[in-house]
């Protein structure tokens, strides 16, 4: 299934003039280049060019203690020795993995949530779950903005979750770009011994430099940096100074101020392009993040929906993918508004509607042949 | 013990003027740091600046060409879509362990060997062997020019290997610097439907921008896929991308020239320092590499002498960290010509020396007391 969507999605990539609403992407426009050429250039200059040599498993200094300070501010009492900079937000979820649980148990999710999670899961032999029933050994959550809903985890869940004997996994990729700019309490400031946060630059900054971090319960903070070093031995010396030496120098409040007004503005283009030409589906208003989600009680299968869309010039990530048991149903998709152009948004719906008529028809077509 | 020699390190990185003949650091004189920012700052100016961006999991195409063209000069069948890029040459061990063995299998490796790689064996339960005896599920093996004793796996040997039935994980990181610039034909070459291929840009170029390679056997080839995909999404996008524009601009051949004539100056100015004050330990001559290996047949504990030693200024890495088993006998050390300066070889050897005789003295005297 991974496969096929992958094949469906790297047709659609080559396509010259195909619009891309899958895949997360941040939007390129908001990646500060030559600031962050600045910041390479003055590596290069340091007397020992740290960065391009080893360094330390656990991350350097100053980014452990930047990543604190922003954690304290939101409650959390983590300190630049609880964290560990890692190769992105999926090794922190890896690590986390490799130590939450084994073969065979359970893990829970949401209904639906980030496929490259339930990916890593589903490689390491966990048995998926989806919502809150039974007994799991870890918990996946992402209660500060969620993906593909891109809203936040409502607050009774956030209770009831922290209550129970477990594991949780808290992916705050999205925490950062609440539209409304709120700094919400992670899970981690109330629950720091079974928590284990997960946080990245890749949404607020770019995924270019993989950088993202873990803060493990302070029990496990050994053996996790013992995965960390075992997985890769450090993350990135030139992603790490260069952000290091970028952030010094930045300021990311107002970066941050910029990036949630940007997205919200394309969350709001997108999600009345589909309230029009795709008057059918249900999609909630996002709270965040770059994504909608969208659902439909008609009969129909996402996978053949996007390669119907994919000659149309538009990709889309299938709403299977996020679901723990691969789910085809109900029939659902998600869009993202973060990467493609803002005029592009309203071309994208519009390829998607024309292809979403075009597959109604053929299976139309198909079921009346099958009753004759 | 992997914490208390961690610390030692720790303690010994931490003191000013101390000298470092452990961790397999390359020198940082040879960093073409101008190149590298050349080639960063044209990368910032591609329209996409796709150095900022997520990329396929597999790596940059032209970069996969690059190291397939290596391999090929060196007589293996490899072509671009063979080769994984990895976030280090440790990631691609790490995705090679992940299939290679499960949990209480038996992983064979040489007497004593690179212990980034037993450490993970053991983070992943492999049940460590050394030498040949046995039967095996994979054998790690550094058939070019091994770690610690920076020679090559003897030509009986390689084929003794590969006739067996198992995984062979074959670390390249030291093969393109033999001292005698010979291109020697990797495992891979003869047998590539059991040899995982792994290299690294870490010991020719830099270890800071976290780039390597797996080249799986075929058929393993997808799911090795799915595992690095699991573990980080990709190896960083910056890094790639610097490295691709570099290499396309830089003559890599007449680069490691200078390198293995550079090492290969500094590994006989250590050999001669090493002979002349620490007559009474055995060491063979390297080939390539970055170390000697020296071992004593006295009795002695190589922790406290690196504590000694540590105490006299100079740190090196202690020979049990490379055993499997971590038997600390017979006494040995690692000492890495690669990162010190050259004439800072010298008198590390001297502090050694000193610290060598003051843990002798001291050891005699409990040992005499103990009579008492």
């Amino acid at each position: 299934m991974e496969k096929q969507i992958e094949r469906l999605q790297r047709i659609a990539a080559a396509q010259a003039g195909s619009l891309s609403l899958g895949g997360g992407l941040p939007a390129d426009e908001l990646f500060p280049r030559a600031a962050l050429a600045r910041a390479f250039v003055r590596a290069m200059r340091e007397p020992q060019a740290s960065a391009l040599q080893y360094a330390w498993p656990e991350g350097r200094q100053a980014l452990r203690e930047w990543i604190a300070v922003r954690l304290r501010a939101r409650g959390a009492a983590v300190g630049a020795d609880d964290v560990i900079v890692t190769s992105g937000a999926q090794q922190a979820l890896a690590i986390a993995a490799q130590l939450c649980f084994r073969r065979g148990d359970a893990v829970g999710t949401d209904r639906e949530t980030y496929p490259a999670a339930l990916d890593l899961f589903r490689t390491r032999g966990g048995l998926l779950r989806a919502g809150w029933e039974g007994d799991v050994r870890c918990f996946y959550a992402m209660p500060a903005i969620g993906n593909p809903r891109s809203r936040p985890m409502a607050p009774g869940d956030r209770e009831r979750l922290c209550a129970r004997e477990l594991h949780v996994v808290e992916d705050d990729a999205y925490a950062e770009l609440r539209f409304d700019g709120r700094a919400t309490r992670p899970l981690i400031a109330d629950h720091r011994d079974k928590v284990w946060q997960v946080g990245s630059f890749s949404k607020t900054l770019c995924p270019g430099l993989r950088v993202g971090w873990l803060v493990p319960p302070p029990a496990w903070k050994e053996r996790a940096l013992e995965v960390k070093h075992a997985s890769d031995l450090q993350a990135s010396s030139l992603g790490q100074t260069v952000l290091e030496l970028f952030l010094a120098e930045d300021d990311f409040e107002a970066r941050l101020e910029r990036a949630r007004r940007f997205y919200a503005a394309r969350s709001a283009r997108l999600l009345r392009a589909v309230r029009r030409h795709l008057p059918g589906w249900r999609c909630d208003e996002p709270e965040g993040g770059f994504a909608l989600f969208l659902e439909s009680d008609e009969p129909g299968d996402d996978l053949a929906l996007l390669e119907a869309a994919t000659k149309n010039g538009v990709s889309f990530d299938p709403g299977r993918a996020f679901r723990p048991d691969n789910a085809a149903a109900p029939l659902a998709l998600r869009l993202c508004f973060s990467y493609v152009r803002a005029r592009d948004l309203d071309e994208g719906v519009r390829r998607l509607a024309r292809a979403w008529d075009e597959y109604r028809r053929r299976r139309d077509e198909a079921s009346a042949a099958a009753v004759w």
